[in-house]
């Protein structure tokens, strides 16, 4: 009999679902004995999942998705479904004391007003914004250890808070004028079906898409505000690219006067010195997609450009494990006290 | 016998020689009489190029590069060998009397010191800086037509131009802080073989290079300065997309004040009214690079950022065709008393 | 005012339609003038597709479809429907008078019966089929000439027939035993939304599909046993490449007794002589789908196994030019008195 | 201090290099204390390959290839080379008492004189040929066990036997007429820069090369002839496409009489029953490629067509993995009395 820790997953057909699938398949201490699906019920993982034959966790049967039943069976859910469906599973499942870990946008905006405002909804469960842990392991680790909700962050601001926040916090750039042109991988646009998403609309092209109006704008001025001291406002910008994996995000700050190349790099390792998954590069050195690629690593480069004044910072993720399912199962490592790279001491496939 | 006017071809085997075949086996007015290579000498270009086969200009034979007989033979000469190699093939031909189109940053840079600064190497031929032209036909088609030596824009510049110049022409954005995020597909590499441009290296992922120190900066800051009235410096910063073909540029810009998304709008529909490869897009649409795909169309998205208040222009062109060798053969087009868009009446190929 | 021929095109958004449209928009000598969707109706071409814009072409309205409307308005209609649709919709207009290119498989099958047993669907205008002329240019030229109504082949069928015909024609390789393994780009699965065609599902993986039931087999069989002259039986195999556009069949022959490499070699390039479209590769060469892109080139490699025993036929099209749409239009342009190759003298996008 | 057992990699900068070094990586039980080129020595594995940035093994230094050094300090040595080079320093390992695996085709093949015909070099140590061992772990394990040479099988061998070997063990199938059509992953080129190998040149298109003369011909009729009793002669040709990993091969042969599809399933899943890495889909279920991305799973779908007479059976590996690297660890496990899948219980990485 195992004496792994029982876990759920609710939404088990998307991206984010297949993801925690893969990784919870090898984690030593967690077992998934819940995976939840409207469409899907009556199938196993495995009939979804051809890749995961052989694997134990191919025989977990996919069910319809009930509250009690999950409550009774599981420590904690992560929750991979739409922002706006989320909230309400949350409420009910943190009632009966289970955690939760929610891969939507829907417990990451402490105002519930900025978040009716970017999401065009209401948000039915103000009362549990003020206890949902923004859950980013490198700055939040405490919390999200004794917290019962866990707002995973979204994919694009872990790119960008990960790559701004040494340089934010020390102020040695200016909080006006920062730009965040970021590109993503097309696993990003979710696995339901659209034209646009279609392999023939996407591959051999490129397309920048919601300038100026990405809904994970709040949430990037939140935190960095958070870090900055101060209130800021960015300029976030999203393009679409022809491949599975991976965000990278080029940022953009005027450097405070004064501040060298020297003081940002050392502001950077200090501020990772800690984080086994943050890899600051060397001086000349700019991240790649791929060499993230599957992994929770976060590399970063750094760029003082003297004839501008600017801090260039190009941060790069793996979107589906480091952006979304990775990180929620670090988040459940810690709040299940298990090791914190559990099941998430992967290295890359490269090519 | 044919009454097309003889043109000739240095340097077969990149992929702007490639394009540049591609386009003239299908041209009215012009034929390609010599087409050489130092390495694929004694062959055809049908024997380099199979998808050629059928066209008269598979049977055009690959000489090795020789002015004399150059000039003898042709009427324009397009030059698609690497800068520092050109400079001198110029020269050489120029004094012959032949028109010469150079696909290559020889002849980009008004200043030899600036050029020296930025490409490494001393200008062996600044005598001819002084006439040669430009060649962006939207903006120089009058001083191309008279020009004996034509400086092809590089890829980049290309969109970073058409891009702002029509912001900064009518001063609705500051010179100030400018930042182009520009993305280009792995044609813009070369054909060279080399570990970073293998497939296996590029494919399924996406990367940051030279940031803050490309070679196109110059270009870029000579020729918007000439539309703004003064000198600019701009953040211009590059990546690596796994597609074939296609650049889009990002570009971020402070609006000046007072200044409304009817005032840009307008700005750039009047500045290209005439000009049938620059599509403005509506408002709300962002281009994308397939649209494009294999055709001299450089489209272009425009949105008004309140929030931040930026103009985001994105602009988007087929490097190699708008962005090399398309915009060659425009320019010899212009040079030879052709229509413009002869041999360039070309719609993208899509998907 | 023009003095084209009008044409029509029934269902312009699946990628036949969209390429049809990418073709007519530089036709010489048609025009179109009607294109229907039941969905986009009421928006223009240029709407749906952004890469056509500046083009007459994009300002054609997108009506529902009418019968009488285009048979009152149109020399000739394409039918660019789903098999089923198109039935119906071809014996209206063909009652009006009007001419009928159909890429659908409706009337590609001689027999309702085999058309039932492959596609599971009663034949509803089997008085229609003796009239229907298999519209394969190399071939059927002269039928095609004088036909109302003319059934493109399929993608996969016109790679197989162009690369088998010479070679049973003259009895060259045994009728039994033949293995056709095709694979064929992305545009093949069309563009209705679904999950297996999303860019995630196709991208850096590659699949085998319908086995030994593709319905395309009975039109594989019935063409190439009217060239052998006997019935025949083939295993046609079919796999899904994740690129855009590009059909590349292996076939497998065995040879009959005594027939070596020239005798091969011949036989094709006689058959061949007088077809522009399709090249025959030197000894030593095979095709690549990337040599006729968006073309309607069929190139062939031949390889005589003497270790085997075996003939291998690789050949290559583009599946959506060549092998449905540029194809139809080459039907259109025989049926209307057009030169044979307006609006298709393309040369391949490389790369 | 560490209690794993030391291992040596001779070329470490191929692709097969580069695959060893991540498996490596996370091996319980191994250490890598050798890595070698002699272009790249001086540097560490984590200059090469940034991924590997945070394991311990970023740490092991480069260094010039020395045969004392890796007898000293290695139990086991991979040799990661091309064939020709790799039988001298096999030849040199093994006198001086070391365990090789041999990742190239130099020990594969049993006789000397067909490794001379296909290969175009004679053997300078054909002594060795009688004890190397042919590592497909699933049907040589026990003398996997005891080797001290260990040829690692060819990627397309792999997916080939693995897919073939069932049906000839238990003559279900004919032995004459066999025809393999694999297709493979841009990896197996090599890392080696040549134009045929760049993005461009392989993106968006597909291509067969080496028909009928492959050189991993003679290993599959080897291996298949020695599980079917009888020599015999395949038809084996191969395919490039477009994507990093992964091949697909499908294979094509004459039922015997009487058999039928219960026969064919039966013998494959008991061939297999015993093997983890091997699954044999269900009825109506055919591979991805994706499905096998990165571990060392083969997946085998098999239809058997009545219409034809014909088995056909597709198999699909991770070349690198599987197919080369993995492989090649799984090897060492057995020479090294590790459990056979450490360092590979991998879940493959979709998408």
């Amino acid at each position: 009999m195992s004496h792994r820790i029982p876990v759920g997953l609710v939404g088990v057909t998307g991206y984010t679902g297949m993801e925690l699938a893969r990784l919870l398949a090898r984690h030593p201490g967690l077992e998934l004995v819940r995976a939840t699906s409207r469409s899907e019920a009556g199938k196993t993982l495995g009939d979804l999942y051809p890749g995961l034959g052989g694997f134990p966790i191919a025989d977990c049967p996919v069910s319809q998705p009930d509250v009690d039943d999950l409550a009774e069976a599981c420590a904690l859910v992560f929750l991979a479904v739409p922002h706006g469906t989320a909230m309400d599973m949350a409420a009910a499942l943190v009632a009966k004391g289970v955690k939760v870990v929610d891969l939507s946008a829907d417990f990451r905006i402490n105002s519930a007003e900025t978040y009716a405002q970017w999401y065009g909804l209401e948000h039915r469960h103000p009362e549990l914004l003020p206890d949902a842990v923004f859950g980013l392991p490198e700055f939040n680790a405490k919390d999200i250890v004794g917290a019962q909700l866990v707002a995973n962050p979204g994919c694009y601001p872990t790119s960008a808070i990960l790559g701004l926040a040494p340089a934010l916090r020390e102020s040695l750039v200016l909080t006006q004028g920062i730009v965040i042109d970021s590109k993503s991988g097309t696993t990003g646009s979710g696995r339901k079906p659209s034209v646009g998403a279609l392999y023939c609309e996407v591959a051999d092209s490129f397309r920048a898409y919601n300038l100026g109006r990405h809904r994970h704008t709040p949430e990037i001025e939140q935190e960095l505000g958070r870090v900055a001291g101060t209130e800021l406002t960015v300029s976030f910008n999203t393009h679409l690219l022809p491949i599975n994996r991976g965000i990278l995000s080029t940022s953009y700050c005027q450097l405070a006067d004064g501040v060298g190349a020297e003081d940002v790099r050392r502001a950077y390792t200090d501020a990772y010195a800690n984080c086994p998954w943050v890899r600051v590069l060397p001086e000349g050195k700019l991240p790649e997609v791929r060499h993230v690629r599957g992994t929770m690593f976060c590399d970063i480069g750094l760029v003082v450009d003297p004839r501008t004044g600017r801090l260039i910072v190009v941060s790069v993720i793996d979107n589906l494990c480091r952006g979304a399912s990775g990180q929620a199962l670090a988040n459940a490592n810690l709040m299940l006290e298990q090791p914190l790279d559990a099941g998430l001491d992967l290295a890359p496939l490269v090519p």
